[in-house]
């Protein structure tokens, strides 16, 4: 049988007890380490455990995943992911490929960022789509997501934003001397986010996303110095958040007054923040 | 310290262990029970976490929250969750009371029908806002969702429908001679829910859920017999799925040819699945 066991968002105690049974009988153990990352590292989830622990990257699950299914049909394999299971398309995928190999699968379902940040007092069901913002570089610099956050404008409802992270990148002038060389992991911070933001809306001027729109981050969610911070953009893009992993929600024009009384205590500013409540978030 | 600790979706294993650690050192231990339920009994969660626990009805949580809150500022109050501790609104404002009080409060997160959904192979970042379908009566049926199907169905994306529970309702007839018995609990079906939809469709004749709309039904998200049909509106409006909880989505236009890979292997009839998906669900 091949598991998916969901880790949850914050450390090595955020596994189900299904999941942590699951864990402690398998034959072999993966962690999946490249769409997300628990707060704790490696070693301390082995010590939680009592078990080795492989690190599954990226290569390993998208092209190689023969060696994480192999006699999956005979013995427990165990794949860990971070948040929930279904959180990522590349898991997906994985159980499809076990099957066309006949091999039985199972999910353990876990808390994910996508219900995770209700932490913030938002309504899950005033979200809309969820989108990704990946890190600009010079030449580079997508914003097919902004089609997305007018859609669910549009129709006045959040848009959770997921954060890039980067691990395992080669180094590029390295890999041009033939040489393999990895750059230290970066994750997107909230003011990054923030201020990518503001400068597509400065190129695009449809005003979903202005200085002055109203946003929460979030840093850390589900562990002991969780971080909330409620603002606009503009404040947003001053904010320090502290250490990974950080997502950001752009709040929608239709608001339940539950959650503007819930948010504000998070506020950079909480005179600011009543004032573009009132300005445009009305009560449904 | 308040505690509100998410149950997860299907039995007393669900629960993450630093969930069990804070049950088990709690002074009082409460569990909602109207918002959603576990697929076992109150006496099986109380034999596993070696403690007893009070159910806190509606009117408890709604009304005498005091009763939950009290001394909390001094003692360890565990109060549990079905799903994730922000599902439902009443716990934000449970949240919210408590801090009025001076209460700290800690919410322990864990997998919810809003990203257990994952399930079925549909991306939880193609799903718009969720909606809640209510019992018709002879002379309620409510249909204000209609609209957000529409809103979520003109940009492309699936619909989460979370469906009605009735637990602790006084026969209206007892009542009305003064005397207070409860009727039995009602959990709406896939079948029913699909049956309201095609039949509000028939009133407001915009062609989001017709009978021939492709949608997915799941029972007991997470639990061994966990049960997923995917067909029409029609098709499931005959679909069995067995025992509560169940949910159902309205699949979107927008779609990845991994959601229609993995999903087909649960249709009602692949060939009229397979139609309905090159008819009306193209790739993105």
């Amino acid at each position: 049988m091949l598991y998916l066991v969901g880790l949850g968002l914050a450390d090595e105690k955020d596994i189900t007890v299904k999941g942590l049974e699951i864990v402690k009988k398998a034959e072999r153990v993966y962690l999946e380490a490249y769409t997300a990352i628990l707060l704790v590292e490696k070693e301390q989830l082995e010590a939680y455990y009592g078990r080795s622990v492989e690190i599954a990257d990226r290569e390993m699950v998208e092209s190689s995943s023969d060696t994480i299914l192999a006699d999956a049909d005979k013995v427990d394999v165990a794949f860990l992911v971070v948040g929930d299971p279904f959180g990522a398309t590349t898991h997906t995928d994985l159980i499809l490929r076990a099957r066309e190999l006949g091999i039985p699968t199972q999910a353990v379902p876990n808390a994910s960022i996508m219900t995770g940040i209700g932490c913030t007092g938002l309504q899950l069901y005033n979200f809309g789509q969820t989108i990704s913002m990946v890190f600009f570089t010079d030449n580079w610099r997508p914003s097919s997501w902004y089609e997305k956050i007018v859609e669910n404008a549009n129709i006045g409802l959040h848009t959770l934003v997921l954060l890039d992270i980067k691990v395992k990148e080669p180094n590029l002038e390295m890999l041009a001397r033939g040489k393999i060389r990895y750059e230290p992991p970066r994750y997107m911070t909230v003011a990054q986010c923030a201020q990518q933001m503001i400068e597509i809306e400065e190129e695009k001027g449809l005003g979903v996303c202005a200085k002055d729109a109203l946003a929460v981050g979030v840093a850390r969610v589900g562990a002991q110095d969780q971080n909330i911070v409620a603002g606009t953009l503009e404040q947003l893009a001053e904010a320090d958040l502290g250490r990974p992993l950080h997502s950001l929600v752009l709040i929608g024009k239709n608001t339940h007054d539950l959650e503007r009384d819930y948010l504000r205590a998070f506020a950079v500013d909480q005179k600011v923040f009543d004032e573009a409540w009132a300005k445009n978030h009305g009560s449904q």
